[in-house]
């Protein structure tokens, strides 16, 4: 059984308008210094079994193409095994 | 400066339709072995300063009340100290 955490967030060039909701609502709610904020997906997969070889480059080609718009966001793939 | 990751996702006793909706494509994708998936909310906060004492614990707040329902959703923080 493995655990693979996929992060879905906006390229930094693209402007983030809930993230920047997000920022004003902690300022206004007391939270001072608040630089930035981005919002972003996260979709927690379990898989059964060892996710290697072409089932993990399966697994990059899916969170790249269906996870994610590669035009717009970047993704980041974490596989932790576990019990 | 730090850098505050907070994860919103829903508890497990919750339905997750969107997980269900992305575990049946990547089945239908080629994917075997998908045994469930759940998807959730991803905040990156970049803070000025140091976030401790009074400024963590008021973060912690309102991740709980801002940026997540704790009616149906748990929420992790992370603080990672940066340049």
């Amino acid at each position: 059984m493995a655990r693979v955490v996929v992060d879905v967030m906006l390229k930094p060039e693209i402007l983030d308008p809930q993230g920047r909701a997000v920022q004003g609502a902690l300022g206004r709610l007391g939270l001072s210094g608040v630089a930035d904020v981005r919002q972003g997906k996260q979709f927690v997969i379990q898989v059964d079994g060892d996710l290697t070889g072409d089932r993990l480059a399966l697994m990059h080609k899916l969170a790249e193409e269906l996870l994610s718009n590669p035009v717009i966001e970047n993704y980041s793939l974490t596989v932790e095994a576990d019990a």
